[in-house]
């Protein structure tokens, strides 16, 4: 099966209390497609500008990401600019430059079309939209989004909940989505406008899936050293899919262990800036780690008492 | 084997964004002794006020506590009040009348003084000491603190450390203790000095267990209607204390399982205001939450796939 993704590649400039990076490789597209290149072949639908380093474009590519649907406009690439505290799990924004993601308008080359799998990072819902429009009956659809489409292009937004299977947002999202402190709640009103299952990132705290009939928690590994958090819920995504996509397995079975998938590459993702970390692994390492939570979660049941 | 703790037993008046509660049963021994009586016999040692109602003893004596060491001073009960808001996950403490709390000197009945297993709540490391001064070698000794003595009686909190196996905090009090952001630094720190396992409370994000070789977190049971947070701290320890006593299975697989029975605990104590939840429960309830918790948890090892 093959794996398409859309969303943003940036140049990322970010502060934390251990040091800081400036225009780096970033965006959700790059994170995502990065992780997800592990477990499967990605097509990536995105923009940058014509200042796009040309050594990221190589890097994309020795990861086979297939960057065909990679639009270059005139003018100046994405940039954000963001600063975190010693309280990790949240950034601040300094500054965001559209520039060239202004006029982004995806299209799909002819090869991207009949992706079975199809995840729209948090872009305007307007856009995930059309991209949604151009392939043809995937067999599964995921969707990010966040407060500022939550807040300003709620109709929109809901037309793309109605069209996916699976959502992937933060605790935060997930209330402000449902108008609803509680998230057992927040996460029953969200499945009931469409989506099959949703997925609930925490940061530091790990994850929790929603769907009819089971909710899965899944803790963060807990590292020694969290340099930069940067992209970690993109690379969950990346994870997560890219693991779905390899497997063809969409039972709740499947989908806990996708989930497990993304949390080991947030996990590696935050040990470094940009995508230093998540650039260098090896599926072994990545499977070593997977091993590592269960270790991490495992206890004995009643049966064996 | 028996299971001694010490600490307080309040009149609480709580807020909510649900209701209110005036003066209703509470205290850190309180919830511990109720939480353990489902798993074992429990020695309590506190001290109340001539006012406190009659019935509230009933109550504890219905669930086979020993009230032998509650000492009934002249003068009114502890009494604490406090308000959550939507973030259910903090008390803000509005009043605290220390009254009968401030002349309290634990002194154990011949009775307790062979307990094999002692909590020390959490009350003035000197006190906790008094306790452990009291008891005769017991095989595991736990204790709670708070940053009040983190900040005011550092020295005498050292001491305690050093004579304890397992201490149960939560993450501010974790990270305050250690002088550490990171909680797996945090985590070795504390436990070079003394203490063999450390238990970390996080609230709805559950609980991080940590020793000299592994690791274990266990999420909050994500529940639909979150009352009344107080005691869940301690109806989390008296759930584990509880379990430890009855098993006396203290290996890594044991302490594992009790941190599983202590989280159930605090799961149903949430569920209403005061001990209105914890003091109307069966085992069976209690068990079929525990397996519940392993349903929650569970992910396919890659052994199997």
């Amino acid at each position: 099966m093959s794996l398409v993704v859309v969303g943003t590649v940036a140049l990322d400039s970010v502060k934390t209390p251990f040091g800081e990076a400036n225009d780096v490789l970033g965006g959700s597209a790059t994170y995502f497609a990065t992780a997800a290149s592990y477990f499967t072949k990605v097509r990536l639908v995105a923009v940058v500008g014509r200042d796009f380093p040309g050594e990221h474009l190589r890097f994309l590519e020795s990861k086979k990401i297939d960057l065909s649907g990679l639009q270059t406009l005139d003018g100046k690439t994405f940039r954000w600019r963001g600063e975190y505290g010693f309280q990790l799990n949240e950034a601040h924004t300094l500054e965001t430059q559209l520039n060239v993601l202004e006029e982004f308008r995806p299209d799909l080359p002819a090869s991207y079309r009949d992706a079975e799998m199809v995840f729209l990072g948090n872009i305007d819902p307007r856009l995930q939209q059309e991209v949604l429009r151009q392939v043809k009956r995937p067999k599964l659809v995921a969707c990010d989004t966040m407060n500022f489409w939550i807040e300003g292009k709620r109709d929109d937004l809901n037309q793309t909940l109605r069209q996916v299977d699976i959502v992937i947002i933060n605790d935060g999202e997930a209330r402000e989505l449902a108008a609803e402190a509680n998230l057992v709640r927040a996460a029953r009103k969200i499945l009931s406008e469409g989506p099959k299952t949703l997925i609930i990132k925490r940061g530091e705290y790990g994850v929790l899936m929603f769907n009819e009939k089971t909710a899965f928690a899944a803790p963060a590994y807990p590292l020694e050293a969290v340099f930069d958090p940067t992209g970690a819920g993109d690379s969950f995504a990346g994870g997560f899919m890219g693991y779905l996509t390899q497997s063809g397995d969409f039972s709740d079975v499947g989908i806990r262990r996708a989930v497990i998938y993304g949390s080991v590459m947030a996990s590696f993702n935050v040990e470094s800036f940009s995508l230093d970390r998540l650039s260098r692994l090896t599926r072994n390492e990545i499977d070593d780690r997977y091993r590592e939570f269960g270790r991490l979660t495992y206890f004995e049941d009643l049966k064996t008492v």
